[in-house]
This record gives C-alpha cells, structure tokens and sequence, in this order.
C-alpha cells in the first residue's frame, strides 16, 4: 500500500496526482533548498478511500496523522498543544488541478485556551495571539461546522462600533478576547462545541476538506469545465507549520507572478501586503502594494524573492504564480504553481522563453492553450467593460460588431450605402438576402443553427454572426424586434459578439485584434513542428488571401454554391431551377458558368502554386429560391406554375434529401457545366502561365456507382479540351455513413477522401444540426449524456467510423485524406485527425493560426 | 479449355451455365432416353468469347461446327446441304435462365434452291418443301439479315388475295414457289444477299443469336428483372436437327405443362395443333386444341407423352413445361423446363408433390417464390380483367379496394355511416384524420412516402393505401381530384389497388383472398423447419390476433403512439404537447396512461404467453398537432399562444430532431407515465391469470448514457410497484448509427436489440425515404446506381453496420436480437437475418406467413 502521508522532504514533487498541485510545489520547493515551513501531505488517495469508505477517514490514519505531527515537533522544537512553545499548523486543500469551490485554508490551527496564553507569551504579543485565536475559532465555526460566517462578522462589526474603530487591526487584546468569548458562544447556540484537543480540531479539519472535494460548487465546477473523475482523483491535504506575517512591520504576505500575465514582460508582477495574514489581502480590507515597494521596504528580501523566482522559473521552466510570507524578516515560500495567463501573454511568454533558451520550441508551443488565441484574431469586447447582454443566441462566426439595427435586406443595402454599419437582424436568411451581408458589419437571426444559411455565410466572409437567437422575437411590420421585455427600433445601435452569442443595446467598448510579431514566429515555429497540412475553408478571394497570410497552404474546401449568391447571378440560377426543360436548363447554365469561371480564376490565382479542392453543387435546389410570399410571375412561367415547381422540390428533410452528388446524377448537364468552368479557368490561368491547382470534389456520395456517373462526366469534358489536365485530382467528401462502409469501393475511383464531418457527424447521431443545436442539446451536455457538443468537437464514434474509411480506402493504395468539416479548426479534433493519419485538416481562414498551432501540439504530443 | 461445343449425349443436363436452360434440357432427356432429335449446344462460354472477342466468333469456331454436323450427318444418314436426303436443322437460343427478347427460333435451316428439291423428292411432297423454304427465307431475312418482317407478311397477304384464299396453308406449290423468289428480290432490294451455303447460313444464324444477347428488349429485360451479368452468364445457341409437325394429319406440335399451373391440379394441361410447326402455334393463325382431344387423336402418342412427362416429373421433382413435335406419328421432345406457376398452384403441388413423395418438406419449401404468396392474403384485381389504371403511385399497405371518393375527414365519416364504402383521398394525412381511417376501405394520398403517416397508419390496420401519388392533384373547394387529365368528383367510385399503387376509375373485378390448407401445411411445415423467430408489427389487437393466427410468437414492434390516435384520446394528447407547465403535462399524462394501459392489457392478452415489444413513444411531438389552419383557442391558451408553440416544435429535419429517446429525457414524464401504464397492465393481468409477457423498447438511441437515463425510471417506477416484475425485459431499437458503432456500451445496460432498419437505411444512406422513395430512387435504380430500393431489401453496407452492432453487443453477453423494421418481411432481407444470426424477424401482419416461409427458405439454404 502507498503511503497514506508524506512529508515535504520525502515527497515527490513530480507526482501531482498523488500530493495535489499545492502539496507537489511544496516538496518541490523544499528539495530545491527553497524556504518552505516544514509540513506533510494527506494524499489524494485518502481522499478516495474516505469517499469508497462511505465518508468515513480510513482507520489507522489518526495515528500516522499524530506520529507527522510529532516530525513537526521535533523539527521546529515546538510542540502541538503544548503550554509553552505551540505548534500551530495551516491546513490547505490542494487537488492535481486547480479548483476554485473546495475548502480553502484553516489558520492557525492547534490553538485553544491554552496555546493561546504560550503564543502569547513567546509572541511577546497578547494582541496578536487573541487576533489569530478570534481568526481561528472563525474559520473553523465556519469551514469545519458550517455555521453561517455572517454571524461572527456581524460580531466582529458590532465590536468595532462599541469600541469606536474602524479596521479590525484597531482592536485591542481586550476586544479581541472578549470576542472569542462571544464566538465561542454562537458554537453552543448552533448546538457545537469547539473542539480543545488541538488533534480533534485538526482530524475535523483534515475530514472538512474531504468533504469540501463533493462540495456543490466543487462538482460544478468540474461539471462546467469537463473534468472527469479520473482527471480530478480526489484532494490532498497539506498541514503545514504556521508562519506569520502578521508579527509585525517586518512581516507581511503577498503574492507574485514571475512574469507579466497580461503583458508578458520579464519582471516581477505582484503586490504585497506589510504587517498582514493571507486572508487579509484576500478580504480587500487593506490595500496591497505593488511588489515593486518590497524592493524600497525589505530590499534583502525583495532580492531573495527575485532570486528564487528566477530559480522556480528554471526549475519548472514556465512562469510561476508565487504566494509568500514574511516572518520577521525571513521569507518564507507558501505556494508555487504555473502562472494563469491571457493569450498574449502566453504567446509572449513562449517566444521569450526560447529566445532565452529556457524552453525549446515544442515546449514553447506545447504550453499554448490554443483556443484562447481566437480571442487575438478577432475584435472582442474589452472584459475590463461589465456589460449585461439583451439576449443570448447561438455564436455562429466569432467577432464583435456594433452597428445599426435593420430587419430588412434592401433597406439595410440602402442604409449601408450612407455609410451607416448596419447589423442585418432577420429571422432566417435565404441567398437573396446575401447582397445585404456584403455591406453589413454583422448578422443576427433568430431562428436557424451553425449550419443555417446565416451562418455559413457569415463564416466564409469573417463577419460577427449570432443565428438562432429565439431570445428576440422580430416584428417586421412595427419595425422592432423584442429581447426579453427590452423592445429595440430598427435603427438603433447595437452591439453583437458572435464568438459568444451576446447581443447589447447599444455599443460596447471593443478590442481589436492584434497578430503580433511573437504569434508569428510561434506560427512559424508550428509550422515546421506540424506534420498534418493545414488548408483552410473559403468560397472568395478574399477568404483565400486572408488565409495564405495565415500560413494556410492550399484550400480543402470551396463551395461553389457560394458563387451563385451575388445579385447578378441569383435569378439566373433560380431560372436555372425553376424550368423543367433540359435545353433551357443549359442554356442558364452556360451563363453561370462564365460567372463561376471568373471566380474560380481569382481563387486559383491567389493560392496559386496549392491545391484548390473545389466542391460541386451541394445544397438543395429549394434553398435557392426566393421566398414564397415575394414570387411573382416570371418572363416565361406564371405564378401558379412557379408555386407549383416550389410544391415539387420541397422537402420534409432536406438533409437527406435530393442535394449533392444526386442532384448531378439528376441534372447531369449542372456538374457538367460545373466542371468545365473549373477546367477552363485552370487552362486559362495555365497559359498565361499560373499554376493552378484545382482539386474536383463531389458531396453527399455513398456509393461508387454514383461517383462512376460523375468520373465519367469529369473525363469526357477532359478529353474534351486540348490541355493535359491529368494533374487534376478527382475526389469525393465522405459524409455519408454508407461511404464510409464502402470507401475501399469508392477509393478504386477517386483520387483522394475529404470527410465532411459535419454531415457525417448528424447521420451518425441522427441529429439535425439546425434542429438539437439550439434546442436539447444543451441538456444533453449538462445531463452528462454526451461530454460535448459532436459538432464543435468529433465524437469518438465519428472517429471509429472515420477509422474505418481510412483502414479501408488505404487497404490498396495510398490515398489523400483530409477533412473540411467544421471540426477542422478544434484543436482535440485536429488531435484525432493527426491520431488518423490524415494528410491535411481545413478550417475556415480565422481558424488556420489554431489549427497550425494544434497540429503541431499533436505532433509533439503523440511523437 | 472447355470445349465450344458439345452434344445432346455429351452434354451435363446439370450444367444450365455452361449449357443455356433450353440445351441443359435437351441434353438431360437426351440422356434419359427420351426421344430428342440429335443435335449440339454451342456454349455460353462462346457468347462470351464473342463479346470478349469485339463482336467476333473465335478462330476456329466453323471448323468445330462443321466437325458437330458431320457427327449430325453420320447419326441421320442425311447430309447437310446434301442434295438427296438434305439435313435441315434448328437453331435456338437459350441462356442459363429464360429470358423473353433475345433471338428465337431459325427453323428450316439448311434450305436452298438444290435443297428445297431434294426435301420435296424425299418428304413426297414439293409443297411442304416450298412451305419451308419460304419460311425459312421470310425468318432468315427477318432475324438475321434485319429486314423489316412486315414486307415479308405484306407479300405473303399479297399472294393470299391474288389466289382468293385465307389461310397459308391454302397457298400451292406454284404460289409458294412464286413467293420464294418474291422473298429474294426482297434480300436484293436491300442490298443483301440470301446465303446459299448451308454452314454460311449456319454461322450467320449463330452470330444472329449471340447477337440478340446484346439486343435492346433482352439488356432491358434483364434490367428490369436485376439479372446481373454474372447470372445471365450469356446465351447458348442449340442446333437441332429438324422435325416436322407439318408433314400432314400424323404429324403435329404443342405445349404441355405436367400439372395445371394455376389450379395446380395433377393432370396434363397444355394444348397441340395438328399439321403445324411450332410458330404456327404462337402466331395464333389457327386454334390450338386442349392436350386431351390428343388422347382420342392420337391415343399411342398421348400415352407416350403422359409417360415422359411423368418421368420428367419423377427426375426433375418439379412441374415441367415441355414442347414436343410429332412427325408422322413420331413424338419428339423439343424442350422442358420447370413451369412458371401462379401462388396457388405453385402451392397445391408442392403440398401434392411431397404427399406423393416426389420431394421432401424442405424441396417443397425452397421451391415456392414467397414474394407471390402475398397474392393469396389479400383482395387483389382479377388479373382476367384488363383494366387501364388513371393513375400510378407508392403502393403502402397491400389489397385492393372499391369505394366512393371522399376528400375530407367529417365528411368520411358522414359517408360511411350511411353504409358507403369510403376511399379516403388527402393530399397527406395527420393523427386527426385517423378516425375516418377506421371508417374507410381505403386511404388515397398525393403526397408522402412510405413511412408517411398514412402509411404507417393503414398498414397497421391492414387498410389497402396508396402514397405519394404525385400524378393526381386534389382541389379541395371544387371537391374534385384531377389525374393525367381526367376528373374525379367527390361522390364517384374508383379502386385503389395497395399493392402496385394503381388507381382505376370506377369498380373493377376484385379477387376474395383465401388461405387454403395446402397453405396452412407449408406455413406448419415452414415453421418447423425455420431457425428465425417471427413475430409481428402491431399495435392493435386486431392486428394481433391476425398476427398471431398466421404463425408469428410474439410482437416485435408495438408502437404506443398509434393508441393515441383515437378521437377521445388526440385533444388530451395535443394539450399535453401545447402545455409547457410540467404540472399540467402530467394531469393530461395521467388520462391518457388509463387509455394506452387498457390497450395494452387487449394487446397482451391477445398474444398471451408470447413476449410484446412495447416502444415508447417515438415521433417528434409536432407531427400530433392539428393543422395550423385548423387551430381554434383553447380553454387555457389563445390561438397566438398555441400558434407560437408551434413554431417552438416546428423542426427543418424532423426526421434527426426531437424524438424517441430525446423525448423521454427532455419529458421523463412521458416515458415514465408510459412505463407505469405497461407495468400497471401487465400486473393487473398476471392477478387474473393472464401470463402477460411486455417487453420495453426505447427508440432512437445513440449513446449509453440516453438508455442509461431511462433505464433509472424504469427501474424506479418497477420499485414502486408491489410486484415482481424481474421477468420484463427492457431493451433499445438500434436505428441511429451511432448505436451500432456504440453497441458494446449500450449491451451493458440493456436485454436486447431490434434493428430498426427503416430508420438505420435512412441513416446509413442520408436518405430521408419520404423525399427521395418517390422522387430520384427509381432512377437510381433504372440506372443500376443502386441494385434495389433499399428500403424494400436490406442493403450489404446497411448489414455490415448490423455485423458490428451484432459481434460488439454479443462480445460479453448472450443477448436477444431481432429486427422489426419493414425488412423483416422482406425474404432476402430475412435470409440476411438469419446470416447475420438474429433471434427474430418481426413484420407486418399480413407478411407473416412471407416471413415464416423466407425464414425456412434461409434455414434449408444455409443449412
């Protein structure tokens, strides 16, 4: 069996699982030869045992607990309990993670009536003896028996008004122990007693911070932050040998960051506070200050600190986030643990480690906590600024935009035009309403999830965009929408922070984002580290440019329904849909594709020398039609005929419905048309000597035959033109569950596999995205039945099947795969997407910084 | 190598792949002693070296054939081309399965101008020589020089006028020999010249036949019936030499089958014709007379044939269908295959058969085409009666029916209670309308697929339906419905046959269904032979007892929403959706549980001592809502309110949104409620002695944690109930793919599976049945993209994802399996079944007796 107990000196400080992050830093600290109060560790295991044992402490451990007590006592010559030289002890909760919610610290303990005459007595100090009795019998009536702390403060205050005094540090040793008499008093009317044996007061203690691990805020806390049982493993116990740093102007407590964590300069970062316990500076009743006084107040001790910071700081080699006290004149070293820092910081932290050759570049790289760069990429409300959002919807393109409410398409162009930012607030979004996004500065809607029309869009212009905000009801006729009983007029400003959901009323104090020269070198860094490709999600020139900048090397996904969206070519596309007849059909067609061939032109050329995976039609033929009230007569095709073609195509579920690869089997003249624009922009850009690369990709197929049909429509316009275009790559996404059952099949025809994960991640649930995002999904994750949302991060079962594909679709050759679907910009996804083997992840253009930086933790991380 | 060609002695009448059905045949009775006319079979090998070949014969392919005559030469004494006694052959296709299109038969060949003398001198008579001369060049020219048949027969009725008779046979010597030369100038006119060299007329005539192969009807046929290219396998081409039925009142042809393919009586049945050949049978030019007026005609001959036959029956242990030849009162065997049947005879012999002792039980069973056994389960049209139908749609719950359109619910109901036959024609319905379903024949609608509510609905009430009928368009107001031009009034009768999707104007001859004994023999014989347990899919007790006379132990899927239907039951449902007060959804909860318990005590009665599967409510709650302009205020809710509430449950997917599992644990009300009412009815069953055996099902799980959740209520609502109820066992549906990949997990927690296979191919293909079965699917099919509708026949991809749920869910426990989506009673789908090693198939009611006999089949077949 492990030991139950382990001392400072024996312990290992590596082993956090077992001494808890407090415990590990103080052993750590003591075999650097650091100051540290002699102390122990209950173990975490103890913990466990308590909680296997029904809540009760393992037998046998009070006598371990009393035989460290007695180490203690022949360490420091004093002894626990003892009428002249007390041993006094802090007991302090600490778990292999931070956790905010448990029992914090009980001072002081070993006190009674007693002890307190001999510290007293060697304090030389009556006054400060009392003050830490009346603090202990506080904490402990609190902590350890949960009576209400607000009784003993009301006590403390009304002492304060009868003896006229205004800080607690102001009342005298008379006050003082006539408190402790009052609150030895509110024991006995809460029916406790307080416990005189200084080994009772401490076994209560020890048992209190067990009970503190299941305390309601604890599990919360773990609940929120995804932190499983086997991550948590219970809570240590550290009983340390008190020091004071209220014994006078030569004592005091404070707090230190090695570095900067806001800014991430290289100097001392902290304050400190004279003449004070820890809890002191805690309660805010005396001001601290800043670190830099020490240097001035105690310069010797100001020089040790720096001296075992600088040294902390190479042992662990991470910034440090330091607690101390000083005992008259000496320092004593309470905590140590790796700094919490803003995005920044960490970035700027990273770069200047290496550059001082503290840490290499994985490490550099490996200490980054990836998701919390975005917060660099984009505007963002200032967090210093306490705003309460209106409404809260779902966060569907990250950002923050201020600007103008409008509910309507042409008056939010019209607006725009004068130079107003204009948020566009619709209930849902359609492709008419598209030339409106241009010249919006963000996109509400109230209906719709990640994948509604909205949303996509937005995405693929970098523009803020909230969807699915059922929060606000909009009321086009008046004019306003509603946000919980708070009415906003077309025409008032706004504020929405589409990283997040949030919607204010008015404007809100913003950041803007800032790619500083130390996030690029660790991109460069990561870049060289990284082994996955990383391509990147966009429909414009625009988002492919933005993208090359960040360091994206090619584009995994380009959709050309996007293109049909302008306003010039929207109503021929919808005559394209709404005729019936072949002939009429190409004849659109064939007006289409001179628009989409200029397009595919400008991309090809601004990722020229990558690869350009461009998708063919995909969505729906439906979801490109006007509205139903806004259909009026065509040249060729009356109202009641047009109703009539809207009758046919509609769909119950869309999703799975006629989209994709079938929609080419059905009109094969659509992919043909496609293809060919594609394959003529390339020769055009060819000659005039660009190398273009396009990649064709085909959605929604699940099985061979249907990507046979369209191989064959791709060679014949192939051969059909007098350019060798054999290094155009010909492939399919995976997204269907029955191409992954069939992908050794399917792999005999294509060239390469993108996993569109998004859709292969609704069949696999048999979630519509639209339909549970928003709706009972949330419960889900709360109740536990799924650890997180599959469509921000893939799901295990996702994996095992994505697993299959691969196995398979390389079982005879070897084959490109990589993945566009949304899940290419999480970092735990990237994770498993390198775990997979896959050649390259694609994430939309903001998202390529992350995921440049996740794949190389992968890379690191898995070897 | 094989050899190309082998003869009737040679040949291995087993060997209908090598040989063509036509000379396996031959050859088999050949070496049974039969009297065949001697004779060759060029193989399919052959056909396929010929397509192989670009459309060439192999090399040395006419010197084979030359050796193959000589031996013909040699056995007959005659020679071919010979100008004394001249050998004349046949020469038929024949593939290894019958196949309606390609080449048939070239008779007479072997004629020329020294021939046509040589067969007049020998057969004594110049005008059968002329006669077949003239034939052989009118088919020759036809089939194998192309030339359009109807010059040829125009000449012919030509020549009949200019000499004044009617028939062909009235034509003379001098007439024919006229034609003859007609004939030619025709070959001239086309530039083509008739061969005069018999083996040159030999060779053509095969290519001709290997051609055919490739024809447009025989590629279409094939398609049609999904005869891929490794069954078809090619054609053989069998040359035989001649017999004639033509050389006078001894000589004749005809068609037997060795019983009555439709009443399956045991007795000759087929008909002859006297001085003929064979295409004078088909051509109808003269009466054919029944096979017994040859019993007086010719009374040797006749018991020749009932010999043969006999004998054929005896070896082959199937009905056969032979051709014979008698020439001059010799009989000649010219082919026998076993005999298409209809469903009763195909019955009635096999019964017969095995009581004769000519086959055994398991023969009797392998040898039945189940899919035909539905014919004799429901009213099906006289197929006598040729009847035009108006329209065509989805076929949804099989039988036929006659009754007077209406086109609305009230007046459904109004109508019926008048004692009119109702067909209740909707453009889709809802859970309102189902109490005119109780009160129609049969249900009509222009919209919707298979698993449409009126599907679902009438199929489990046995109610003949036909969906997604796009070509009618129904106009409320005018109380009219048009189809492809025609207008049907409200009031007017029309049939509506369920099984095919016709609907035909007015009433039109029905057939009674009836079970007779030799049906209720097989089923027996079946059931003790099957492996494969059967139950049904019913959620009534009609459907139960139904279920239960047919043979199914147990009901493998009874769906508790369908008890919610009735008319007192829907307005309490409905409230209890609109409600959003936990409170109020409970009071509404607890009436409808005393409904659905009283149900299921029917249902569990009926099927006393079998286990019932109960699924808790499983659709998405909207689709129970009325129709939004049917909404009036209720008591405790206005109009807006209700109306805002549907908007809250309205879902752009239903089909992957909020239902089955998702419901019960964003409502445990529900779930538990229904929990409690099954649990309440089982024990109140048990105390009256019924042995009610309730199995619990859950759908749409797709994580462990889902079941996880209600298996807790489950247990709870057990706990409270003073019974032991250890025996009930509770299980999950696996349709949602996530499940299957998941399946270890989710068997810890659970006692058994049922493949939901409707919902899992929906899944597996992202195919949403209602919008694609209607809609591309069929061309997906005609285009061979797809092998069949994969909601009628398991898919390979849709088992492979079952192979894993299986081998994983199995991996630690002996765990009950079975399936209850439609594919249970489909019998390829229930050969998959039992391969893949389920417990039971549960199908639709009337499937049953499909299901039990598809189950035997797989057992016999697989051993």
């Amino acid at each position: 069996m492990q030991r139950r107990i382990v001392s400072f000196e024996e312990g290992d400080g590596r082993d956090r699982r077992l001494l808890g992050g407090k415990g590990a830093g103080l052993a750590e600290m003591t075999r650097l030869g650091l100051p540290v109060p002699s102390g122990f560790i209950i173990t975490t295991e103890v913990c466990n045992e308590y909680y296997a044992n029904n809540k009760r402490l393992p037998d046998g451990l009070e006598e371990e607990v009393r035989d460290a007590i007695h180490k203690l006592e022949e360490k420091s010559g004093k002894k626990f309990g003892g009428n002249k030289s007390p041993l006094l002890v802090s007991v302090r909760s600490g778990a292999p993670i931070s956790m905010p919610g448990m029992m914090d610290t009980i001072l002081n303990l070993g006190l009674n009536d007693d002890t307190v005459e001999a510290l007293a007595r060697e304090s030389n100090d009556p006054r400060f003896a009392y003050d830490a009795y009346r603090r202990f019998i506080q904490m402990f009536g609190k902590i350890v028996l949960c009576i209400d702390e607000k009784i003993f403060a009301d006590l403390l205050d009304e002492m304060k008004r009868e003896k006229g005094v205004i800080y607690d540090h102001e009342l005298d040793y008379e006050s003082l122990k006539e408190l402790v008499i009052k609150f030895k008093n509110v024991y006995k009317e809460h029916g406790k007693t307080f416990p005189t044996d200084p080994y009772q007061q401490l076994m209560l203690a020890i048992e209190a911070v067990f009970k503190s691990w299941m305390g309601e805020r604890a599990v919360e806390y773990r609940k929120y932050y995804k932190i499983t049982p086997e991550i948590a493993h219970g809570t240590a116990v550290n009983v340390v040998t008190m020091v004071f740093g209220n014994l006078g102007n030569d004592s005091g407590t404070g707090v230190v960051f090695t570095r900067n964590p806001e800014s991430g300069e290289k100097r001392l970062y902290g304050e400190f506070l004279r003449n004070a316990q820890g809890e002191d500076v805690v309660a805010g009743v005396r001001t601290p200050e800043p670190i830099e006084r020490l240097a001035i107040e105690m310069p010797k001790v100001y020089e040790e600190l720096v001296a075992i910071c600088s040294k902390l700081e190479k042992h662990y080699r991470e910034v440090q986030d330091v607690e101390f006290t000083i005992e008259r004149g000496k320092l004593y070293m309470l905590q140590t643990r790796a700094a919490k820092m803003n995005a920044y910081s960490m970035v700027k932290t990273s770069v200047d480690m290496v550059n001082e050759g503290l840490i290499d570049k994985s490490k550099a790289i490996k200490r980054i906590d990836v998701e919390q760069i975005e917060r660099l990429l984009y505007k963002q409300p200032d967090p210093k600024y306490d705003a309460k959002p209106i409404a809260k919807g779902i966060g569907a393109s990250p950002g923050a935009a201020t600007g103008m409410v409008v509910l309507d398409t042409k008056r939010a162009i019209e607006f725009a035009k004068n130079n107003h930012n204009v948020i566009l607030v619709r209930e849902e979004t359609k492709p008419e309403d598209v030339p409106a996004f241009f010249k919006s500065v963000g996109v509400l809607t109230s209906r719709g999830g990640k994948t509604s029309h909205a949303a996509v869009v937005a995405r693929g212009m970098g523009l803020p965009c909230i969807v699915g905000c059922s929060e606000i009801s909009i009321d086009e006729e008046m004019r306003v929408f509603k946000a919980n009983g708070i009415t906003i007029r077309e025409g008032e400003i706004v504020t929405i922070v589409g990283t997040n959901g949030y919607v204010y009323k008015g404007s809100i104090p913003l950041i803007e984002p800032e790619i500083t020269n130390e996030l690029k070198q660790l991109l460069s860094w990561a870049s060289e580290l990284k082994r996955l490709g990383v391509r990147a999600n966009a429909d414009t020139p625009e988002g492919a440019k933005l993208a090359r900048s960040y360091g994206a090397k090619g584009i995994g996904l380009c959709r050309t329904e996007r293109m049909f969206n302008a306003s010039d070519r929207l109503p021929i596309l919808v005559s394209m849909i709404l005729t019936k007849d072949k002939e009429e059909r190409k004849k659109h067609l064939a007006r289409l594709a001179e628009f989409i061939k200029n397009d595919i032109k400008s991309i090809l050329t601004v990722m020229e020398g990558y690869p350009v995976t461009i998708r063919l039609l995909d969505p729906p033929l439906h979801e490109f039609l006007p509205r139903v009230d806004e259909v009026e007569d065509l040249p060729n095709m009356r109202r009641e005929e047009i109703l009539q073609r809207y009758k046919e195509l509609e769909e119950i579920n869309p999703m799975m419905g006629h989209r994709g690869v079938r929609l080419g089997i059905t009109y094969p003249e659509i992919y043909e048309y496609q293809i060919r624009a594609i394959l003529d922009a390339t020769v055009e850009l060819r000659r005039e000597g660009i190398n273009a690369i396009p990649q064709i990709m085909i959605p929604q197929v699940g099985s061979v035959e249907e990507i046979r049909v369209i191989k064959d429509i791709f060679e014949n316009v192939k051969r059909s033109i007098d350019y060798d275009l054999s290094f155009v790559k010909f492939g399919t996404m995976i997204e269907v569950v029955r191409a992954c059952l069939t992908a050794q099949e399917i792999a005999d025809v294509v060239e390469f596999f993108s996993f569109g994960t998004n859709d292969l991640t609704q069949a696999v649930f048999s979630f519509s995205r639209e339909d549970v995002e928003g709706k009972f999904l949330p419960l889900y994750i709360e109740k536990g039945i799924l650890k997180y949302n599959p469509f921000q991060t893939l799901d295990p079962a996702v994996g095992k099947i994505m697993k299959m594909a691969i196995d398979d679709g390389r079982a005879k050759r070897d084959l490109e795969i990589g993945i566009c679907g949304e899940h290419g910009g999480d970092p735990s996804s990237i994770d498993l997407c390198h775990r997979l083997g896959l050649n390259y992840v694609s994430a939309s253009p903001h998202r390529i910084p992350i995921a440049i930086l996740a794949a190389a933790q992968s890379a690191i991380k898995n070897g």
